[in-house]
């Protein structure tokens, strides 16, 4: 099951956790928003076994979000 | 700094962290992961940044620690 992004705080950060049927699957994804993070020089931490990814989104270092990670988590999601 | 492996328990794994100095540099260090992975038909649980990666080797469902394991953490390392 798939859930949206949480949005947390201490410190601030958007999470959300990704499952898929398999092991292909989780590595095309990565692949994916490897290609996507090199283009907008943004990197997720990324958590990920066999066949699920979490990601947290943090803000530059001291910064608080704003657009620009709104829009890197619009574009993970299209990823989906 | 890199560190040795840590084993742990409830549940058993080991555990080791690797410091990486740049992006491409993880980058490369998960290639080569992927496809040990894909060679020997075991993922451990990975997390990583930037520059870091976090690693987890967790024994098959059921199972304890063997030369399995043991063999695949000396692969890793062999990575590095």
């Amino acid at each position: 099951m798939n859930q949206p992004w949480t949005q947390r705080s201490r410190p601030d950060r958007f999470e959300r956790r990704v499952e898929f049927d398999d092991y292909e699957a989780t590595r095309v994804f990565l692949e994916r928003l490897n290609d996507l993070s090199d283009r907008l020089d943004k990197f997720p931490d990324i958590s990920f076994g066999r066949t699920y990814v979490n990601l947290t989104v943090r803000p530059e270092e001291g910064q608080v979000f704003g657009e620009a990670e709104q829009s890197f988590i619009a574009e993970i999601d299209e990823l989906l």
